[in-house]
């Protein structure tokens, strides 16, 4: 039986890390809610309905079997091990779990830049503030962040080009999604830092040329970068 | 060997939910940065030394041994089966993983109501921002959260007392931590909203009368709420 993964059919957003994860294993999987209406109702069936005993809080979320897990770490490493982007062993995978958490950290201050004060405001409504929040993420948060994950791939023992150990994890994978995220929404403020991250760069290009992965990224199950998503290109927060 | 915990010396903060768990459990724990100056060195060494091979990006984090696990979220998955507050079967353990994500979503959400636009920048520099940040809060992510988790607890078979099963798990800790960082933060809209969640209020009351964790709220290892953590009462932003 196939996975089938829930997550909002128009935008890239948490679920894209589970995409990466399931296209780069060549799993066997069904984007539920991009198969149509109905995939969207019944995505919306298993927040809401009455008679879910476990409701997810939000998309994005896995189906597998009768197991339904939410939240993208937490997806990431239940799959992890399952389709040969994990080890088995605890603490590495305890590591690999740690990273995720702080992609998602990461992701965070990241999507708030743009939408600083609520979610349920307008860019337009809230933008002033943006200006300010995007300065200072791009002066602070963004190095910060960056500079730890470069600095785990060169501490890595096994070779200093992953994550963890001396093969691709879902964590290397959220890397390479960083990266091309981080280019899309701030092609300025990231391409002039880009030169203080090489391993990370190496790791994004060497990732993006993964045969599965490669055919998924030109193929239009790849949703583009759009204004709807965590990563978005507004010219004001990126002078 | 005791269980080592990283964390400021002077702020619940995020690492409360670890040491909630830990002294509900009895655990032998040692919480280093508040054993003096010494303690708060030995933390930041490992964030910023120089040989640690898998530095955490922030505090909290735990040594057990030889593993040095970051995130709160994290510890916790690790620690549950460990001190008596997890089922040791994968389905529960993801849940309550799931669970308390949602928990660290909400507990970022509540700490962006006083610095919406930067951590970097003062209360008293983004106050505006922060009164349109904490009445959207109030309006929609607050009963939003907090619907959630009372149905999850409602939805429980084993009785509508617990997130999961039917003993007290390390999430159930972390809702008792919630209602009292709420009615701090929040006594006016919180105090208001309180009606709607009787379940998490009585788990609330349960927990906090349990004997271990009723002496540690009682001893002076519980740092009182205050205006450098998660929840701070800022009467502008709770009119």
């Amino acid at each position: 039986m196939p996975y089938e993964l829930f997550y909002h059919a128009k935008i890239q957003g948490r679920g894209e890390f589970v995409r990466l994860a399931l296209e780069d294993a060549g799993a066997d999987y069904v984007d539920v809610a991009r198969s149509g209406e109905a995939g969207t109702a019944a995505m919306f069936a298993l927040i809401n309905g009455e008679g879910v005993e476990r409701p997810p809080f939000a998309p994005p979320f896995l189906r597998d079997g009768d197991l339904v897990i939410a939240q993208t770490a937490n997806i990431l490493h239940y799959l992890g091990p399952r389709i040969g982007l994990a080890p088995q062993d605890e603490a590495a995978r305890l590591f690999l779990l740690q990273v995720q958490l702080t992609v998602t950290d990461f992701i965070k201050d990241i999507h708030d830049t743009h939408h600083p004060i609520a979610n349920s405001l307008y860019f337009e409504e809230q933008v002033d503030a943006a200006k300010l929040a995007a300065a200072k993420f791009i002066e602070l948060r963004l190095p910060k962040y960056m500079s730890y994950f470069e600095k785990i791939i060169v501490r890595n023992p096994e070779g200093g080009r992953y994550i963890l150990g001396s093969s691709v994890t879902y964590a290397d994978l959220s890397m390479f999604q960083l990266v091309a995220g981080l280019r899309y929404a701030f092609p300025n403020a990231f391409g002039r830092a880009e030169q203080n991250y090489p391993r990370m760069i190496a790791l994004h290009d060497e990732v993006k040329e993964r045969p599965r992965l490669k055919a998924y990224l030109a193929s239009d199950r790849r949703i583009p970068f759009n204004e709807m998503g965590i990563f978005r290109r507004y010219s004001v927060l990126d002078p």
